[in-house]
């Protein structure tokens, strides 16, 4: 049942902007330092808490993020965002570090080979390094963990709760400050994050979770609703829905920032995301990536928007 | 809070087609007859619960459905599934009963505006037009109401609940065996859903309530979500999500069939609907209509689909 809002004070929800890692690194092309840095720069102005930044990772892996500490080193940080970067192992960190990110975000898979295939280490192996980088880290920066594949694995297929539940409480053990739940290839639908939210909530009600959707098979929002109704405040989104899936040429990347924004205030949710400034940003990334974005708010307009009575017949 | 249906047995929900009313009535292009019964009678086969199949209405007004006595004669009707007609008009009643219908749909606007743009008259006087069709069709056929423009309009905004109740409660007072709540515009967001959904089910609990959502600003599916805890077992899906929205060029139309089919299946929900089926018939969509489908499932495959662990490095 959801709670109507209207006979409460706001509940507020964190919005974490994934696109300039996430989605750029899917890009063919290779997008200027300076278009990141002037982009980055306008997210920092909408209101998100936490911009993913880059992944400190090997030039060869991702070309498309070979800047990493150009663009980190670079952008102007707002007061009350969180800058945040991906690091796939050790070297990678010191790399983050040495450019003084607020967060460190980890990530494994909850499947074998999904982390087999994504990372070339057992799930087993990179728990171990995460316990390296926790050490390394010390805290000089926050450290956030990310589950990939916690609703499903493309190649494994379903992974049971226990599993998830176990794996988060490595995390936990190891001593991060957040966990991100990753639905990888847009497999969850609502009653399994109902299920998982829920679950690791009541175990772990302190913990920062996040939920990170993918819109892969139009689900995106449905299960955003599903996790904010199980006690989740945080959640990963793109701008424009850029992202994509490797096994899906044409299928929806991750759950789009302004369409996520624009549910959560019509629904009396305090995001804290000025939505006009978020869908102005939005427009300019099919310049910027050179084609059109799968976002549905940026082209229909804010449900808010009126218009005049048309002079025919409508349908 | 989403209940679990691992324990409990499916419950039962019912999926309603308008792709070949709803969908159809904005194609620019005519359908061939043939291609449309042919294309309905593949429906037919899917285990959808009712297709509305077409529109009596003036074939200047909407010449896309000119054929609609050519198309609900010819269609094979299949055990179990209901044939219904949109229906604007006493004329058009007529025509919709000499084709032996099963169901005549008729339409109103919660909004003065969009009532008179849409059907030239005020909402007073389409009750009274109401009125005078359930007395011509006198148990022939059976009666929904729908009742556009429910969760806001593109020209009044905002509809006041008390305002829908009161329509809903005239609905009900004429004698109409069902009744569908339409989001026209893709207006509605999922608290409102609830607020609405959760209204007329307390006041009405016998009442065949009918959810019609657009995924306009992609919230379709949450929003089918929202309805489906309030009680609402039936819901009106577009195959393909064809639909479009008048108001804005290139935004999502109706939600589609087969990308709720899947998400309400993968719930634990019992559709009745064989999705393989669905897709099947939802990959013909683009020879027919000539352009590309909004639908996510059929480009991304079902969540339950499995790949081989790949040779190179996954995003």
């Amino acid at each position: 049942m959801i709670t109507s809002t209207q006979d409460r004070g706001k509940q507020r929800l964190y919005i974490q902007e994934v696109s300039v890692r996430d989605g750029f690194q899917m890009e063919p092309i290779f997008i200027p330092t300076d278009r990141k840095v002037e982009f980055i720069n306008g997210l920092s102005r909408t209101g998100v808490a936490k911009i993913e930044v880059t992944s400190f990772t090997s030039p060869k892996a991702i070309p498309a993020l070979a800047d990493a500490e150009a663009v980190m080193c670079r952008i102007e940080r707002a007061p009350g965002v969180e800058y945040a970067a991906l690091v796939p192992n050790l070297r990678g960190c010191e790399r983050a570090l040495s450019c003084g990110v607020d967060e460190i975000n980890l990530v494994m898979s909850a499947s074998e080979s999904h982390n087999m295939a994504n990372l070339r280490m057992t799930p087993m192996q990179s728990l171990d390094q995460f316990a390296q980088i926790v050490k390394l880290v010390d805290g000089q920066a926050r450290l956030n963990a990310s589950l990939s594949t916690t609703f499903g694995c493309p190649f494994d297929g379903d992974i049971p709760l226990p599993h998830v539940l176990d794996t988060v409480a490595r995390f936990v053990d190891i001593g991060v400050d957040g966990i991100t739940l990753c639905d990888t290839t847009g497999m969850a639908n609502p009653a399994q994050v109902a299920r998982v939210c829920e679950a690791v909530k009541e175990r772990w009600p302190a913990m920062a979770f996040t939920a990170h959707f993918h819109n892969t098979r139009g689900m995106g929002l449905a299960n955003a609703l599903a996790a904010v109704q199980s006690g989740i405040d945080r959640f990963d989104a793109s701008l424009g829905g850029l992202g994509g899936c490797p096994f899906a040429p044409g299928a929806s990347g991750n759950v789009c920032t302004e369409d996520m924004v624009h549910m959560f205030n019509a629904m009396g949710y305090d995001t804290g995301v000025d939505l006009d400034a978020l869908l102005a940003l939005a427009g300019e990334l099919p310049q910027i990536v050179q084609h059109d974005i799968p976002g549905q708010v940026v082209k229909a307009g804010p449900s808010t928007r009126r218009y005049p009575v048309p002079a025919g017949k409508v349908a």
